[in-house]
């Protein structure tokens, strides 16, 4: 049996204070800036997409660095085809044939043309491609059927990128084009913002590790392969999962191990056992603790050195709920990413009335049939099958006492294939 | 100077038809169920959120296995608080303390409280927990300041997750919290789906490898990072990148290669070098050989074996178009990811017309500035560098003449934190 906390009947006896949602957004949004200072590293451009370039791309060449035939046909001087119609056919001497990255060795003269094919570079001596469409050919001979003015059908040097433009900002998360286009430069890797580094902290004694089947009065831990996939899905690098013994020292250890992030779950609250509030107050900064929400309620908003500390509840769907109001969001400004809420949306009818209290965030659990949507009559935030069982959430907010029967809602949805 | 192909002038000629975008869909769909059967893997959980469950998955044990105090408090024997109040302390004696993962031993008498932490299982012989804020204490000495019915603040065996329960059926697409509730029965590891394996070919002479500088007539190849990047997003795993010569032998080969989806970028059109459509009608089947789009209008849809095969122009834009329009959709489908377009969307009012020709889909490029979207001016499909410069695109339907200037249109975000 551990010793009593000497205050422990104090302790017990709930928040005194809790902070609204905003206020909890508020200073995050106000600290975040502090931790955006992430480092430079270089990454090669097959891992480049969705990074955050770290410094601007001017471009050191031109692309193309060629002038090059934009259709199939021939190249040829335009003044050949100057009065060609179908009506008035004028012969050309085929002298060659051109291909992409095989120039034409020789030049063109004037009643010459050389077949070239899209891409290839354009023969010398010529100015214009002559659309294979407007033309007949049998052996070396060729048949002009219409006009083309110089310069049609001809690519410039750097139409695509000019040397010395600026290509792409610092800050920018890259696109799958970028990457594209950085390759075209001929960038074989790119500086980019090291993601944030995430530790995942699991602090209770009944918990076994993930995979383990639960036996007697131990529960296999739920949270921490949860957190992985959240962190990893909002652009953070998971260095560390851990259960860590209901111990002030294991735990103030374990807070300091090298992280941007650190998501905490489990004595987030105000219990005897709940050693982690105490520990950043002390060692750092409890900014906020105990949110006026449902559920995630008991959670907790700090830092600790260089570190962004997230106290999450034990309760799964109160560690899923408070991961995405307030740690998801800023793994993903951390790592360049939309704050918004990283899952798609549709409207939906309620089919009951849902009631909230004013003053306080509810996120709540629905299930969707059509166009309709069904709040889970779920009070229990243990239930982490009831957000496999829901289809997505409804956020009531603060200022609203629900909705009734039949109003239209938004609803997140969980799985994004739902409503494709 | 390579030879001329017998048929290069018939061939020269362009598509004699095109389908409709419609048609090359109602193929794909018509097609994909097919190619649908892809093997069944273990992964361990870590790596199974966005996965395809394999098999449904019963849960083998109750979660949890004990009954447990849901309320920091005071566990004891309901009838003990029978009429308490404030007005009405009932005096009852702690006679212990029960954490998470450690059971009290004894069992609780009449009189008798033990104090309980949320998760503890609950004491032999209680039968409810009395919430602190009810309570008062002093020493070993409690008072009960108010009631609690039989089984107040308990949670049952079973009441997240039941033994038997049908928890997640085959085919479902793992969420972080399916993840979580997975890991709490016990799982290690899961059967899921093997993604779909995407071979990227990519053809032309005048392609020097991604990342290398760009010189004379060859070009650094774009599509094949920005391919790859495309794949990867849209849950395929990528097995092979490389650049074949403009071969038939070697590009046959190389088509044969393991795989459940091919890309192949370059020499989908019908000019002379274009070897891969008939390689594909003569070994398999070229099912839809050019489409009344732009851009991407000389690209092809087939299949060769066990493989879908998509013939992508090799300009860059029309390679990203027609990936979006019919590639990445069947390697999200084949992947378990939805249907939809990948982008976020939002409604922008055009600065100016937007013309289209009637029986022609149009992927038009166009830029954000706050509520309006300004179309950009290029007709270009080689100019990737525009979809780099540009936020999004907008769709216009075959059946449409375009918008006029000052029309709502829907936009599909590139940049996912647009809009943010």
């Amino acid at each position: 049996m551990k010793p009593q906390h000497p205050n422990a009947d104090v302790r017990m006896q709930g928040f005194a204070v809790r902070s609204t949602v905003e206020e909890a957004l508020s200073w995050l949004a106000s600290a975040l800036p502090q931790f955006k200072n992430l480092p430079t590293e270089a990454t090669p451009l097959a891992d480049a997409a969705r990074r955050v370039l770290a410094s601007d791309v001017t471009s050191p060449v031109n692309v193309p660095q060629f002038v090059r035939a934009m259709m199939d046909g021939f190249a040829l001087q335009a003044a050949a085809t100057h009065g060609a119609s179908t009506y008035n056919r004028l012969e050309l001497r085929i002298v060659g044939d051109c291909f992409p990255g095989q120039p034409f060795a020789g030049s063109v003269g004037a009643g010459e043309a050389v077949r070239v094919m899209t891409g290839a570079p354009l023969p010398g001596g010529a100015d214009a491609v002559l659309p294979v469409e407007s033309t007949e050919c049998e052996g070396q001979q060729l048949w002009a059927l219409g006009e083309v003015p110089p310069g049609k059908h001809v690519g410039t040097v750097g139409e695509d990128i000019a040397l010395g433009e600026l290509l792409l900002c610092s800050g920018r998360v890259l696109r799958p084009q970028d990457v594209g286009v950085l390759s075209s430069i001929g960038r074989a890797e790119v500086p980019v913002v090291r993601p944030p580094r995430v530790s995942i902290l699991l602090t209770g004694n009944e918990l076994l590790p993930a995979g383990t089947e639960p036996t007697g009065c131990h529960i296999a831990d739920a949270n921490g392969p949860m957190l992985v996939a959240l962190a990893e899905r909002d652009g953070g690098v998971v260095v560390r999962q851990q259960i860590v013994p209901d111990d002030r020292s294991a735990i103030l250890a374990a807070l300091r191990e090298e992280a941007d992030v650190v998501l905490v779950s489990g004595g987030s609250s105000v219990g005897q056992e709940d050693h982690v509030p105490t520990l950043l107050a002390e060692h750092g900064e409890l900014a906020i603790h105990g949110i006026a929400m449902r559920p995630s309620s008991p959670m907790g908003l700090g830092r600790l050195d260089d570190r962004l500390v997230f106290l999450l509840p034990g309760n799964p769907v109160s560690c899923l709920c408070g991961y995405d109001f307030f740690a998801g969001r800023a793994i993903r400004a951390l790592a360049g990413r939309s704050l918004a809420w990283p899952y798609r949306q549709r409207t939906a009818v309620l089919t009951r009335k849902l009631v909230s209290t004013v003053g306080r965030v509810d996120y709540v659990r629905v299930k969707l049939a059509r166009d309709q949507c069904e709040p889970l009559a779920i009070s229990g935030s243990s239930i982490l099958s009831s957000t496999t069982r829901a289809d997505g959430f409804v956020i009531v907010p603060a200022d609203s006492e629900g909705h009734p029967a039949a109003a239209e809602v938004d609803v997140f949805l969980y799985d994004e294939s739902i409503g494709a």
